[in-house]
C-alpha cells in the first residue's frame, strides 16, 4: 500500500497561498485551524501529519526581510505536536527538530513525550539546519560546515536512540506493596561520551508502545544519503521528474542494504504539491490564479534561497547564472540547476516552477490525473508513498480527501482503515528491540 | 481575591502517593489523566496549572537510583503544556524550563507558541537547575556555581523577553492586495550580545493577547530573591510557618518596590500540600495512612536531596547533622534546618515532616480547616495566594474543588467566575507594553 503524509503548513504550500481569497492569512499560528486540518487528514486515513521547521525567518547569509511570505509566522512545532496529540487518536505525528542548534537530551525527551502522550505515534524529522541565519539566533557567529553538521547529526541521533532505550519495555513494575516503582535491572545508564556530547541518562520517559519514535530525514546530498541509509526510516525527498526520482530511490535502497538493513525499513516519500479540480480546466485555473499572486521580489528571494545564491542583481528574463557550491541544501540546488540547464530557462521561468512549491513536484488536475501521477511513481519504483502538500488550506486538503483518496482506494492503492494503532504499524516499520535486551539475549 | 494554582504532579504530591490504593501508579505519564485533572481545576476556576520539572531522575552528586519514587517517570513539560492548551480554554498554563541547560531562543519560542495557541495563557517557571545530576545529561562535566547560574538566568530572561517584543502587536498586516504579510516598521531585530548569548532575532511567533508569557520563579536564596524582585511576576515559595513566610513576603515586596515596580506586580504564592476530609478524623486518617507508606530509604534520600547532604550514614533516630553550604536549593535547606534545630528533631522526624511534601507546608482537615489555614496567611500578609498540592490525584483535587473552593467562595476569598481570558487578566498582572513601542512613544 502507498503511504501518504499530510504536510501541514498553515495557509497551504503554494508560496502565495496566504493571498488566496479563501485562505485565512494568519493560519500558520491558528491552533483551531491546525487542529481541524489534522483531524481532516486523520479521517481520511493519512499515515501522518508532517511539520517542517526552521529557527529563522530569513534566507541564508542575508538578513533581508521576507515581508511577502507567510513563513515569517512559524510557531514552534514540538509544542504544536503536543496539542495535536491531545485531539487525535490514530494519525502519526512528525515534526522537525535541528541537530545543529538543539540539545540531544532535550530533543530525545520531547519526542519520547509526544510518543508517550500519543500512544506511539511520534516521528522526528532530523534536520541539520540549511539556513545560515539560524546560527545567529543560537549564539553562533557562523553556520557550521556541511560535513561538521552531518557528523554532529549522526552522534545526536545515536544519543537520542540510546536514551530511548534506557528503560526496558517492562521496567516500571509499579509494585505498591513493596514500594518499588521500577526494576533497577531494567534501567540502563547511557554513559555516552563522544566527539560532541557526553550524556549519562537515563531519560525519564517510559518506552512507548512503538518502542521508539520513527526517524525521518530529508537530506539529499551525499552526506545526507549516507546518514539516511544508516538511520532513517522515512525519507522525505524533492524530485520533479520520475527518472531522477527512480535513480535516487534505487541508490538509497542499495545503500540501505549495504548497511545491513532491509530495503523495506526505509520508506521513500517525495513531496507533491497538489491542486485538485472537478475538471482539468478548474484545477489549472486555480493554479494559474495562484501563480499570478507570486510577487517577483518573493519569487527571486525564494529561488535565491533554494540555489544558495543572491539572484536579485540578475535580469528576471535573463538566463540563470551558475551558483557557487553551497553549504546549504546541496541536493535541492542540483535538482533545480539540472532542470534550468536542460530547458534553458530564465530566472522568472525557474522561480515560477520551483518557488511555487520550494522545488517539489506539482500535480494539477482531476482526482484521476492526481491518482495517475502518484500511481506512476509508486508502481514505477520511484516512491513508497508521498508527502502531500495541498496548495491552499483547508480547501486543497478537503478536495484531496474527498476526491483523490477514494480514487486511490478504488484502485487498491490506499488503505480503507488504519492497520494498527502506532505510526510504525501503519507505515509498516518494525518495532525496534531495546538494545540492552538484545545485547542480553545475544550473550 | 486569593490566587490559586493547581500544582499538577501525576500521582499527587505526597511522596508516597503512587502507593495509595486509589491512585494509578503510572499517572505521571498518562495524558488522559493529566488532561482530566487540569480540566477539573479549570471548572473550579483555578488561576493556573503549574508543572515542575527536572532533567534528571536522580538526586544531587550521586547516581543512586530513586527506585522508590514516581518522579523517575517525568514527561517533558512544554510538550505536555501544548496538549493542555488544546483541551482547555481559560486556565493558565505554567511550566518549568531551566536556563542553565536550555537555549533562550528555543525556550522563548516554545513559551510564545504555548501563549499563542492558548490565546494568552502561558507562564514560564524559570529555574536554574538545583540538581547537579542534570549537568551530566547536557554534556557538562560539573554543575555550574550558584552565582554563575543566576547571572546566566538573568541574561536568559532578558533575551527571551526581548524576543517576545520583536513583533509589535499589530505587525502582521496580512495585506493580500499588495502582497505584504507584515509591516517592516513593526518588526524589530533583537541584536542581543551579552556575556552568555548573542541572539539576532526576530522570533517567528506573533505577540499573544497577553503581550508576553508570565514570568514565574521559585528561588529563595539571596540571588534568587534579587532576580525575582527584578523580573518575576509570580513567585512560588516554600514556607512552613507564618512568621518566616511573612518576613519573606515583606522582604520581597520591599525589594520589588526598590526595583521601581509596583508591589502588586509580583504575586507571592507558597505551596500547600492539602488533605481534605469530611471530618478532621477522616483527613488525619488519610494523611497518616500515606505517611506509613514512606519507605525509610526514600525518606532519607529525599531529605538528603533537600538539605544537599548524604544522610544515609547517620542513624535514623539520631539528630540531624549540620549540612555543608550548598550550591543547590539554598533557601529550602535553611527552612528545613531552622525547623530541625528549633525542635531538636531526629532524621526520621524531619523526613516525616518534609519529605512528605518536599519541604512545603501541609494542611490536613475539613474544608473549614483548610480555608482557615489559607485565609490566615492571605489576610496576614504572608501570601497573595497558594499553589495547591493535592496529596493524591485525582481524589485530593476533586475534594478540594468540591469542598474547599465553595468554602473560599462563601468567605468572599475566591472568584466565582474568571475575570478575563488571559492569565495576566486573571492573576491581576499588567499587560507589558512592547519595548519598541514604548521607546518610540518616549522619543
Amino acid at each position: 500500500m502507498m503511504k501518504l503524509g499530510f504536510f501541514l503548513a498553515g495557509t497551504g504550500h503554494h508560496i502565495a497561498s496566504w493571498r488566496d481569497p479563501g485562505v485565512a492569512a494568519d493560519s500558520n499560528a491558528s491552533l483551531r485551524h491546525l487542529i481541524a486540518t489534522t483531524q481532516t487528514a486523520e479521517r481520511a486515513l493519512f499515515d501522518f501529519v508532517f511539520i517542517a521547521d526552521s529557527n529563522s525567518t530569513f534566507g541564508p547569509d542575508d538578513p533581508k526581510i521576507w515581508k511577502r511570505t507567510a513563513v515569517t509566522m512559524r510557531i514552534e512545532p514540538l509544542t504544536l505536536l503536543g496539542a495535536l496529540a491531545a485531539v487525535t487518536s490514530q494519525i502519526g505525528l512528525i515534526s522537525t527538530a535541528t541537530t545543529t542548534y538543539l540539545d540531544p537530551f532535550h530533543v530525545a525527551r520531547m519526542f519520547a513525550t509526544i510518543d508517550q502522550m500519543s500512544g506511539g505515534r511520534a516521528g522526528w524529522n532530523v534536520v541539520t539546519s540549511s539556513s545560515a541565519s539560524e546560527a545567529y539566533n543560537f549564539s553562533h557567529d557562523k553556520h557550521a560546515a556541511h560535513s561538521d553538521r552531518y557528523r554532529r547529526a549522526a552522534e545526536f541521533i545515536q544519543v537520542a536512540q540510546g536514551l530511548w532505550d534506557t528503560w526496558e519495555d517492562d521496567a516500571f513494575i509499579l509494585d505498591k506493596a513493596n514500594g518499588l516503582f521500577f526494576d533497577t535491572a531494567k534501567m540502563h545508564m547511557l554513559h555516552h561520551k563522544g566527539e560532541h556530547f557526553s550524556v549519562r541518562g537515563p531519560l525519564m520517559v517510559p518506552r512507548s508502545p512503538q518502542g521508539q519514535p520513527v526517524i525521518v530525514q530529508a537530506g539529499q546530498s551525499d552526506a545526507g544519503r549516507e546518514l539516511a541509509a544508516r538511520t532513517a526510516e522515512v525519507l522525505f525527498t524533492v524530485a520533479q521528474q520520475i527518472g531522477p526520482a527512480r535513480e535516487f530511490y534505487s541508490d538509497l535502497k542499495a545503500r540501505v542494504v549495504k548497511c545491513g538493513r532491509s530495503p523495506d525499513s526505509l520508506k521513500i516519500m517525495p513531496g507533491v504539491l497538489t491542486v485538485v479540480g472537478r475538471t482539468r480546466e478548474e484545477a489549472r485555473e486555480k493554479f494559474d490564479r495562484l501563480q499570478t499572486l507570486i510577487h517577483p521580489e518573493l519569487g527571486v528571494d525564494a529561488l535565491s534561497d533554494i540555489v544558495g545564491m543572491d539572484l536579485t542583481p540578475f535580469p528576471l528574463d535573463g538566463p540563470m547564472p551558475e551558483p557557487p557550491p553551497t553549504n546549504s541544501q546541496q541536493g535541492r540546488q542540483k535538482v533545480v540547476m539540472d532542470m534550468a540547464r536542460a530547458e534553458n530557462l530564465t530566472i522568472r521561468q525557474v522561480y515560477m516552477r520551483v518557488a511555487t512549491a520550494r522545488g517539489h513536484r506539482v500535480a494539477v488536475g482531476t482526482e484521476s490525473d492526481i491518482a495517475d501521477a502518484l500511481e506512476e511513481w509508486y508502481r514505477g519504483g520511484a516512491a513508497d508513498g508521498f508527502n502531500i502538500m495541498p496548495q491552499v488550506l483547508p480547501e486543497g486538503l478537503n478536495e484531496f480527501c474527498d476526491l483523490v483518496i477514494p480514487e486511490l482506494q478504488r484502485r487498491g492503492l490506499f488503505r480503507t482503515k488504519y492497520e494498527g494503532s502506532t505510526l510504525r504499524e501503519n507505515v509498516g516499520l518494525p518495532r525496534p528491540v531495546n538494545r540492552f535486551v538484545a545485547r542480553h539475549a545475544a550473550e
